[in-house]
């Protein structure tokens, strides 16, 4: 049995407190259970270097836990220096997941910038903060709209993220801590809403999976991110 | 005319909202008007290596701002590799403080690592940060008395923490934003509720400021520290 | 078409260079048409601090690439001070693999290190550091029951990985840097020898690509991954 | 009795010996007692990027020790690649006080350098860098008048820094190390010579003091900043 | 006797292989023996800032062993997080040597970049470094002498580098890493071929030697350096 | 003409002045004309970790320059977050030259940490470094045998270090910046009272020299340090 007796294909309790980060010029607290993320997207009218004169922009997002988001209190990644590997991953999957769903040359010369704080972990945050940061990336860009900066949204795709994996053998979707840390296997799943693939990342634990394993994940993958996109929407209203 | 019409005496709205972290051993969400300050408190068996056998605890601090906690987005210290000197100044005074009234000897050989994360920052973080984290403090004291891990409580002060400063020539109380940044004088104080020094810290902007000027600010933080202390009380229950 | 002539579903020219490396206990030239890896396995007789006194080992990899390994020359990674982003998501996924197919309870308490460094890069650099480092490791533990040093070999099952992708909207196998660049989406596959799933990392670049997009992309890999297999064994004799 | 029967409200031994270092614009050997603080201002005809094209100048300082300035060798701050928390608060605090006095309109878009490298450490060293830098700064900006650079000297307060204690209940004027290192409380003022108010930092050690005991080090301190100030004085001829 | 009855005077086999690496302009594997050093040549077309508008070019050098160059594997130094000393120095060797051969402002306002990377270590990693670099940078400036970009070679001299030292009281040439670890001097020189004098740098290990012994090793290197630069003038052809 | 109207094989004038640091167990204030280098040799009762129960000690040295011990001011390294290539090169020939004349078996399983801090640099600070440096380390062994901790003196030879150069196509003794700058070739010589050779570093500036022009060099170095010597003995007493 799972925890509070949740469904092999059933999400947590899912909730989007949009505004949360009143300064931003689009923020989203992401609350999967007792997983919360607050993200916020902050327009920047400059561009990386490398960009510059190239009439595109560039969206890019950080990631970061509290210390005492977690169980254990974790140490800050500033004492040692510099991000770890994996959440420099994170931040990589996010950025690439945003753009592949935003129209970088409508966005003009410009970069969003997008911050997922971990408030509090309990398994997923990463697809929780990609499913929040699209929330807050389309608030910005409505933003910029409102504005009269841009004549329309860039943001041409919805997209949600969820992980799904192999615990005890079988397929189960939005795994939290405690099942995270025994699975057989996790996989992270960023799809739009219509089914298209933007991301996906299986990993394999103690030893390989099957194909049909696999398969099973990913069906459950399509399941919940039809069901996110739907509160993403009511969220938006 | 203050923002709102506030006294020069008075303080900011301010709440704390205990138990805000759910998996730290002491946590307070301190809110001071729009300065949200999430503090928490981690007990921690082991204390730092120079301190390793000699029967004391130690108490410290970490201190750091979201990304768009402010109204312009901030980058994050991890990407300069180290905390600011700004940050690092305050953790060691919120570290300071909090020592200067816990026994450190009846602490035992463990550490409690204070965390003072801002989530919205409207000027005096660094005084809301220390009013906070006496009461996560106080929280994870207590826990360690209830754990009977201690016999009675090594916090023997109440102390808060609070800004005062000479604006257009006026001592005023709790300075937001706005006010802190155009103010020819600002100064903190960590006082005890019985009117002890704890840290006094006070810096003349453009030009020095006179000793009159400084008695004044003095005396409008006795008056906050008081008031503080008492709200402190109240959330403790 | 493709360059070369090359089928859509056809690997480049391979080639495995086993004992490449004489002071190793294990080593392999990776060879993927011009791409070329210098895979080495180094056996350590002490575990990270982490693993010590619980009865098991560990195997984790080191990636880079010599700065002229690329058409234009790229800054070295000391200059930068730390590795990039790709550098240890490439070098986590090497590792990760690796372990999923080693039992690390009957390695004991040792450590083998790959280090896999690109002399010529072209495209498919990771899937032929894995494919090479599966090989260097194979030896190293070959060399430690040979040493009598281990009864049986920890590594249980064979894998291989390669990527595939879509450019010009047809799905194609082992990209070359010409294809690379120009591609919808990239996916790079782990998988065993019997078709098992090891770790699948799957990215549509500026746009989502359909289901069955993704699914010709898998069955490519599959095809690939059983040919390099064979190879691999060929190898090792 | 303090070390060598000075009185409670006694400096020990000043000497300021102007011309210390001789490429320098201004130098000052700054000599308290044991502790011999090299103070130099080197002006730089350029300004910080964030204050190009304002018509402003700039104050800023850095502070060192050399490794065995003091009783037991000290790792020189290079080897852990950043200056500590406590060298950071020191140079920000004596880079304030000094631009406390200067007009930075004044000074133009240039910068002064102030560097102040411990030679000899017993106690003071912040407090005895901050007075010897005063006069090297004094001393660099009459070069630029004389040098016809600037017509008038945009220097236009006199300040002087020193410390203050509670040691054995006893408030005590400029401790010394071995003071220092059993003291009550710390505090430094920095004070002009008609005894406006630049900085205060007080510090209660193990618990709390009193309002009288902190009334009491303010008025030694005040005392002290008189003679060092007429020290000064003399030194400028 | 010395290794595989080698003489005093003689050098390993030594091999130039130029051309090893394909994408750079210049580029040569450097064989002494069983050490392996791959050296390229890169042209940038800027110059590091400090040049800029100086109307001349530069020739700078990195130096890297991949970790299993050595018999024991060696820690990558962007673990470090920075070049160790040793590197430093041999990286700034190599520089300033080809330097002194070179006609900057005959090779105008570029950059050519030489990497010499240890393949394998086994004594004697920078002369044969030096050897080979001046190799690859012949061929840099002569693809940029047959690009029309120069309209002669700046490469006005050729050098070759080579190690001699002290063993059992021996003089001996071209050290191997047994005969370089029990060494009681160790001197490396850098001449040309009709024996000017670019660099020396001679250490005794635990004890002075005597200006004979310094004469014997600097003799043994001059008839060395002979026999490199014909096996340079071959490789060329 | 030199400047001053010194000749080409006379020292600039020196003198060492012994004791200039009260903490330090040997300290020497070493002056070569306007070049002044503050030595100091510290005890440690440890050794570096690699050396541990090998019953040996070690002497190691760190070299640094006071930011305006310069004509123009330079940046602290500290600043960069680490030592310069120079720097580094400059200690490790400090350490390896005092080593080479000091029995590390007789020194017992401690450490002499040397400090080299460049007060004022006008040309020649590495060879007053390491002149000033024996004697502060001499007066560290002596030091440790008066205090009875050692039987006998383990520094068992004298040694002195000088540059010489070829400026104008004159061989030259000890340079001075005005000189250094300008020279073809510049070579520092660390030899023993007796003619011993510890280290020679020689390094041609544009163009190769002959090997006359460094033989010329070495005699004047060889005259020098016999001078050096003769005046290390006297400050000795």
């Amino acid at each position: 049995m799972r925890p509070e007796n949740r469904a092999a294909d059933a999400l947590r309790p899912v909730r989007f407190e949009l505004g949360a980060s009143p300064y931003a010029e689009g923020s989203c607290l992401s609350i999967f259970g007792n997983t919360r993320v607050l993200c916020t997207a902050s327009v920047d009218e400059s561009t990386p270097p490398w960009l510059r004169g190239k009439g595109r922009g560039w969206v890019t997002a950080e990631y970061a836990m509290l210390p005492r988001a977690t169980h254990q209190r974790t140490r800050r990644e500033v004492t040692a220096g510099k991000p770890s590997g994996r959440t420099q991953e994170i931040q990589r999957l996010i950025g690439r997941s945003l753009r592949a769903v935003t129209d970088l040359s409508a966005l003009g010369e410009r970069q969003i910038l997008i911050d997922c704080d971990v408030l509090q972990a309990d398994g997923g945050t990463r697809t929780a903060a990609i499913t929040g940061a699209w929330l807050a990336l389309k608030q910005a860009t409505a933003w910029l709209v409102e504005e009269d900066v841009l004549k329309s949204d860039p943001v041409f795709g919805q997209l949600a993220a969820v992980s799904a994996g192999i615990v005890d053998g079988q397929a189960r979707l939005d795994l939290e801590y405690e099942e995270d840390r025994v699975a057989e296997a996790d996989a992270n799943f960023v799809l739009t809403n219509d089914g298209g693939v933007v991301e996906i990342q299986a990993t394999a634990e103690d030893r390989p999976i099957t194909s049909e394993q696999f398969a099973d994940v990913f069906s459950l993958a399509r399941k919940g991110i039809g069901e996110l996109c739907l509160l993403q929407s009511q969220a938006l209203g």
